[in-house]
């Protein structure tokens, strides 16, 4: 836990020597890496640096029971399904509120592992005037976007086909620029879809 | 769940015979409740009714071992420290974080049982522009109010005791208005305190 000014190190511009070598480094650092860790890393070098105060929701477990006789250790218990989204927080006064997802697919992004929990919750995100939207990872392309959550939302209930194509990500959204740190430059695109 | 148009059975105020009986049957209710379930039943009326999403956070707890031929069954883990806060979510498109506790004491709520993390917290929420707020509980009394986080900052950096006098929530906070639905009119006191 860092404090409030407590700035932690971050690599200079000039100390990367090259661009190339820069993204050489990056691809073998990100190997293995998943795209919810490099969204954890983002939010720590954003709140870090005061940038913005996103976290991650704690997973939902229904516990069953707890042996107090070895200080509270819980011995039963089960994963409940996360009714809301993995992430929110707080970026110049407004409520964030997203969920990431990776797809292996080239050409769209399936609905599938999208509950309905997390449309109806999104949709009370934007009622309420917040922001709300998705990080979609396509994995092959290499491709990160993020796309407002109006666009799902409507594609989850009058899509004929329960996919997004790859071509609205392109035309839609927009591509989250990949660093060294933070990982996913995210708070970019945000600030080019919602605070222009 | 329920959808967001979808809207739960609320007692109209005709149908409360008197504001004495409704009292009267309030306490009985109320009854071995805790404020945690007084809030959770609040945020529920206020996600029901389309005023405000408010999510309590899951309680993080740390995996050790998980039990796959049971369909992932847990079978050792334990509770870690919540780093920000119980509650958050967005109302009037603002982003609203708070924390909520008891006391039994009559004369100050103790700072004992804030942590140092709640405190950062809290402080970036501020910093970002966010609401941020304690909702704190005289037992005794059946007194619950609203006070800023400022304040609460402020007594545990620089308050001489490490408590904070009742006779501060009478000035600078809110006091909440107990209901049957729901519990508590909460939003009331955001209202007053920060849409004026």
């Amino acid at each position: 836990m860092r404090y409030p000014n407590g700035k932690k190190y971050v690599a200079n511009k000039e100390e990367v020597s090259s661009k190339k070598e820069h993204r050489t480094l990056l691809s073998a650092a990100n190997r293995g890496m998943s795209l919810e860790e490099d969204i954890n890393l983002s939010n720590e070098y954003y709140r870090d640096n005061q940038i913005a105060l996103i976290h991650k929701r704690p997973t939902p477990i229904n516990i069953v029971k707890v042996d107090y006789s070895k200080g509270a250790r819980i011995t039963d218990a089960y994963f409940e399904k996360q009714s809301t989204t993995d992430y929110n927080g707080v970026y110049k006064g407004k409520y964030i509120d997203f969920e990431a997802k990776n797809t292996k697919s080239n050409s769209a992004f399936p609905l599938s592992n999208i509950s309905e929990h997390q449309i109806v919750h999104l949709k009370n995100v934007l009622y309420h005037g917040g922001i709300a939207f998705f990080i979609i990872s396509f994995q092959m392309k290499d491709e990160i976007y993020l796309l407002d959550a109006s666009f799902v939302i409507d594609f989850y209930e009058h899509g004929s086909r329960k996919s997004i194509p790859y071509e609205v990500f392109k035309k839609e959204g927009v591509l989250i620029r990949q660093d060294y740190s933070p990982r996913l430059h995210y708070i970019e695109a945000v600030d080019a879809l919602y605070f222009k």
